[in-house]
């Protein structure tokens, strides 16, 4: 037996790769893949468990489910890449998840995204807003939810029409956007796949707090991909995704006024986010 | 953002895990995932890549071809675990590959598991031992290789007969077993995969030395998985799947003897590999 297991045998046969990037990824690979092997001490049995589990993971994966995003997910690697990318300044940044599937039908401000009424109404307001607080005329802002019942349209084909919950807005010239949507639940992540076996093992519960998901663009910006969890949600201390940040859970106030909802075309009470979008 | 990257907050997610083993896994895989994922500091675009690569790697495999095994194999993991498995005494193993797929067909000693009649005949002899070189009576002997041409039967199902190049012996009282086949050539492991893109990225050749796989079992006895490599192949020296050992290159001699041949009911010129294998 090799003293060293092979691994600066493997690591050497990385060591003529072309690309410098690709030269370094696979160096650092094969050390902490190998340490991890090497600490673990995995039976036959287990590697070949291991090899199953990430085979079915793939195998998971279709046009509208990506198991080994979900994978990334529950491991905390995600979020891990997302504080890593993340500019230091400008609203927080977290998971974009596997559920931000094709693009989001082009809506016009104020249309809604819920396209089948169930569930309390919601009304969005925001501005997309520069470090400094200039408005940033034309940004996009593209939202994507679950229904009020948990699910997104892409895990019902059957029960939701396509595009339901999603939506991409054009801001105005002072940067505004807003539409009508339903208050989001909060959900689990699907569990009938290797993801959901892992949680299982661990003990863990696979709920994601209530949350909007928005991707935030103009020229000239870094776009920032986030949330906007419900304050008064279940699991924000315990998201199976490891996603929450303080500064991204948000009030969605209670209005009882029946002038605001007739403004807004939504019956009364209705609740309502306001969401200040600040791009670095 | 945290200042562990949330490290610390998914390993305690795991610290509830029931299964003991489960829970020293997940932890081990959380401290080396994100250190690789800290240390490379991967983009969103190089994550998304690893994503997809990892995705097209599952669904890459089928009844016949395991290509999460392979990578396994390119990237040193599978000859590590084997190593980290092996007995300390006995038959060096080596790594089991992606290609014993099933049962071998049962055949009778002497019999040959060439069903295309292409390339160098070749006798294989030998026994199987216990540590004190004691025969063992009715051990199993499971053989598989590729054709002369380089490749498995389940690879060219359309060309090669099911149960080509494979046969599961068993030993007779004094633990002998012999069998007639061809000489294997080197080849290349299958490269139209995301394996094949590893090695393209990293400069590699895919090439494996010539060799025969062999599992060696008995009761009482801990089996082994093991390689006879052909002494004079290319590539003992660059094995894209690191599992050449010393111990294991064997002498293919040339036999040119009419009588020999005769008696194993083969033409000559042949190539004799003579086998001890020996349980711990």
């Amino acid at each position: 037996m090799l003293r060293d297991g092979g691994t600066e045998e493997v690591r050497r046969s990385f060591a003529q790769a072309a690309d410098p990037r690709a030269r370094l990824i696979l160096d650092s690979l094969t050390r902490h893949l190998h340490a991890f092997v090497k600490e673990v001490r995995p039976s036959r049995e287990e590697w070949a468990a291991a090899i199953d589990f990430l085979t079915r993971t793939g195998q998971r994966c279709d046009d509208t489910r990506q198991e080994f995003i979900l994978l990334s997910d529950v491991l905390g690697v995600s979020m891990l890449v997302e504080e890593l990318n993340a500019g230091d300044a400008g609203t927080e940044s977290t998971v974009v998840g596997p559920f931000h599937v094709g693009d989001s039908p082009v809506r016009e401000l104020g249309a809604s995204i819920d396209l089948l009424g169930v569930g309390e109404p919601c009304v969005v307001t925001g501005r997309v807003v520069d470090l400094d607080g200039t408005p940033l005329r034309g940004a996009t802002v593209d939202i994507w939810q679950w229904s009020a019942d948990g699910y997104y349209d892409v895990q019902q084909p059957d029960r939701q029409p396509q595009g339901n919950g999603r939506g991409l807005f054009t801001a105005d010239a002072e940067g505004r956007f807003w539409f009508r949507t339903v208050v989001p639940s909060h959900y689990p992540i699907p569990t009938d796949g290797p993801a959901g076996e892992l949680l299982r093992a661990a003990g863990r519960h696979p709920y994601r707090p209530a949350h909007i998901h928005v991707i935030a663009a103009a020229d000239g910006h870094d776009p920032v991909t986030t949330h906007a969890f419900v304050a008064d949600s279940p699991y924000l201390d315990s998201d199976a995704v490891f996603a929450v940040r303080e500064s991204l859970i948000r009030p969605f106030d209670v209005i009882d006024e029946a002038e605001r909802a007739a403004a807004f075309g939504v019956t009364h009470p209705f609740r309502l986010l306001q969401l200040e979008l600040v791009l670095g």
